[in-house]
């Protein structure tokens, strides 16, 4: 298990922030100005993600305007579309000067059609091109990925003649780890790493020691699938082509963690009906406006598990013990059904489940909910027939309890499944049905029983 | 948003093992052994991952021994322990060979202390050293994920010096991209990219072109610090030191992306009481024994919630719509604080939470609290009024829902904060603490108002 949060980095990171907003308070902009000058564009962008959004404003006005770009792009989405908000298009495009391609496009593409169109043809025509090459991808997929600051060689050169060209560049693009090897007609055929060329006797061609293991990517494939690709098969850079096989660009393992990070949050986020972009530290009204969705929601299901409770109203009437033990039932299966319903999110997440070994999984846990289920029902039934001294209704929630348990575990197994096939995320739907599912059953099975005994 | 999970590749991999299945289905060892010959070790540890426990036996006795500590590697934690609790010390040392010191080591932490200490002694003496240097240091440091792997020059060689000595290499280090500057103690004073040393006449000297920018990783850091260093600075890989900032190995971001994915999962399946690296395919028996404990602590918590309600038997027996209303109050607040939890655990874990931004957190939550704490309860009340036509079971409702959400709000925000405050993981216990106070808060302001107005 990881550590608690490391305190001293944090430490570090919060010093920071205090310091800068001890700054701010003092109401001098140079004393903020020359601190922000001492920091990286990285951290400057931690902090201003650290930031209530009026003082976000404020630091931002005080940004060095060499690093705004470089600041922009380490933003999150929702961050970065707040900043440019308060941009012209002259602005804009000052700071854009120097990103990569891909960077750029990430940030046109935060913004309404007619400022990025304006944006775009005030742009030099050199920065143009290399953008509009990168725009038609969608933000979620390898081409929305790429740069297009490859190298590339072709395979009949010798090594020699490669390192000769090399030395000719002022500088390779970052992390470059690979050149690329095409064709004539820009195709795609291997990779040249870069430690081969340094190792290798520089008099054999570049067709006798590249690397042809690597498949390159297609450019419209989804970007956790790239992540799942980089992840596998430890890549730092791999090629992007298009159908032809023609070579477009370059993906670079820091834009893939990003995505790794992003997908990983979204489960976490999603079971809250949270987006994971959600910037934390949100104004009140878009925060209250967002998650009252998902409250009217919740309402919804609570009202028709109220429902079920009030088709006992005559049961409740005469065993009003009935109402105090009511909720156990339900809770403990909300519980159980959320135990399950995460592991089989995180396994769809990590691509391990498939109609292959579906039936084993639900079958494993129709046989852990059941062992539980028995368990835990017999201790409840224990404690009710104890604080009750009744043994019937030690029996009921007995009974109960079992039948919630089991249910909580087969609907926390099949539910993501089903959800899927419906093309509903299952990270974000699953936790409603679920609770709607088990309190339904939970009131249902523990007041339907009693119904039934007490007559 | 990502994409749902993407179907093409998610389909290839589900793919491979329903051939795989049918293989073993066949009976015969042979298919599978020539099917398992066509993919990566990467490939065959994403199938051991996605197989029931008993066929993952099978599917290991059939693997190509030669690949087998390369797919040992890929696996999880909890699998590798499996497999390995099956195998004898000689056939450990020979699947180790070739691995990398940071893999092997922790390959043998997950040992017992005597079955480690045998299979360190049967290791070859070059292969011993190397591991030796890593095993002190946790699993959980920069000193357990780092390899021993670098190659390091000194300061005052010229490149072209440097190019005669690495071509002296069959090949270089997995993922290098710097070479390492070291003085003669072998203490870290800079990095020389690749990328430099082919893009620079070979006549100077290292110490002119040497990047001194970053700092190196002291061997103790935690991991996700480390992990967090990474993606602020968009590394491949770096330098780890000890106290007196000599060279000790280097850490690849390969490994980094397993610690980020970690992390990330670390959230999301402690919420729900499980570990990170629990297996999707625990056997029946170890899934429920590790659920039943968490199970058991809901269960005490859903118990002190009855016991509020039974506080109020007296109001329930005269006024049963009460407790037809009352999981409403509570499910309610239930999700409210969910909502601001997972945004502050979330905001913790990303390092953007201390003391300097606390408040401002407090209160934006509790102001988009208070409006959606306005909005629902007032739906609620109109509702429950016009449900049971009782005007004062409408105020009743209204009154604990304000009560209740903005108490949710709060308890979201300040639990995790005062939770790591006491060094418990804030991911774990967050979500039982805030049900617990959501519900008796809800319970009681519900039951409590009600016992009031009726008398």
């Amino acid at each position: 298990m990881p550590n608690p949060p490391p305190a001293e980095i944090q430490f570090r990171a919060q010093n920071q922030l205090s310091e800068l907003f001890a700054a701010l308070d003092s109401g001098t902009g140079r004393e903020v100005r020359r601190m922000l000058g001492t920091l990286t564009p990285q951290s400057i962008a931690q902090l201003l993600e650290s930031s209530p959004p009026r003082i976000r404003q404020v630091i931002w006005e005080l940004i060095d305007k060499e690093v705004e770009g470089e600041v922009l792009q380490e933003l999150s989405d929702e961050v970065q579309s707040q900043i440019l908000a308060t941009l012209d298009t002259e602005e804009m495009v000052a700071l854009m000067e120097g990103l990569h391609a891909d960077d750029i496009a990430d940030i046109l593409q935060q913004l309404p059609e007619r400022v990025m169109a304006e944006v775009l043809s005030a742009m030099s025509e050199r920065d143009r091109q290399r953008v509009e090459r990168v725009l038609p991808y969608d933000e979620e997929t390898a081409g929305g990925l790429m740069d297009t600051d490859t190298i590339s060689v072709r395979p009949n050169l010798t090594l020699d003649v490669v390192l000769r060209y090399l030395r000719r560049h002022e500088q390779l693009p970052e992390s470059t780890d690979n050149l690329f090897v095409v064709n004539r007609k820009d195709q795609y055929i291997g990779l040249l790493p870069l430690s081969k060329l340094l190792t290798t006797d520089p008099s054999v061609t570049v067709r006798e020691v590249m690397n042809t293991d690597v498949e390159p990517i297609p450019a419209d494939l989804a970007d956790s699938e790239v992540a799942r690709l980089f992840e596998k098969y430890d890549w730092i850079t791999a090629p992007v082509v298009d159908q032809d096989n023609r070579l477009l660009g370059r993906i670079t393992i820091d834009d893939v963690v990003d995505v790794i990070r992003e997908d990983a949050d979204h489960s976490l986020m999603s079971l809250a009906g949270l987006d994971e972009e959600e910037d934390t530290f949100a104004p009140i009204r878009r925060t209250a406006r967002r998650r009252a969705v998902w409250l009217g929601i919740n309402l919804l299901t609570a009202l028709l598990a109220s429902w079920v409770i009030s088709l006992f109203q005559g049961t409740l009437d005469k065993v009003v013990a009935l109402a105090v033990l009511m909720p156990i039932v339900a809770s403990m299966g909300g519980v159980a059904g959320s135990q399950t319903l995460t592991v089989v999110i995180r396994g769809m997440a990590l691509g391990q489940i498939g109609r292959s070994n579906l039936n084993w999984l639900l079958s494993r846990e129709l046989g852990s909910g059941a062992l539980n289920a028995l368990l835990w029902s017999m201790v409840m039934g224990l404690v009710a027939g104890l604080w009750f001294g009744d043994a019937r209704i030690a029996l009921i929630i007995l009974a109960a309890m079992i039948i919630n348990l089991i249910t909580a575990a087969l609907a926390g197994a099949i539910l993501p499944v089903v959800l899927r096939a419906m093309r509903i995320d299952p990270a974000l739907a699953g936790g409603v049905a679920l609770t709607t599912v088990t309190d339904v059953v939970g009131f249902m099975s523990f007041l339907g029983l009693a119904a039934w005994y007490y007559g």
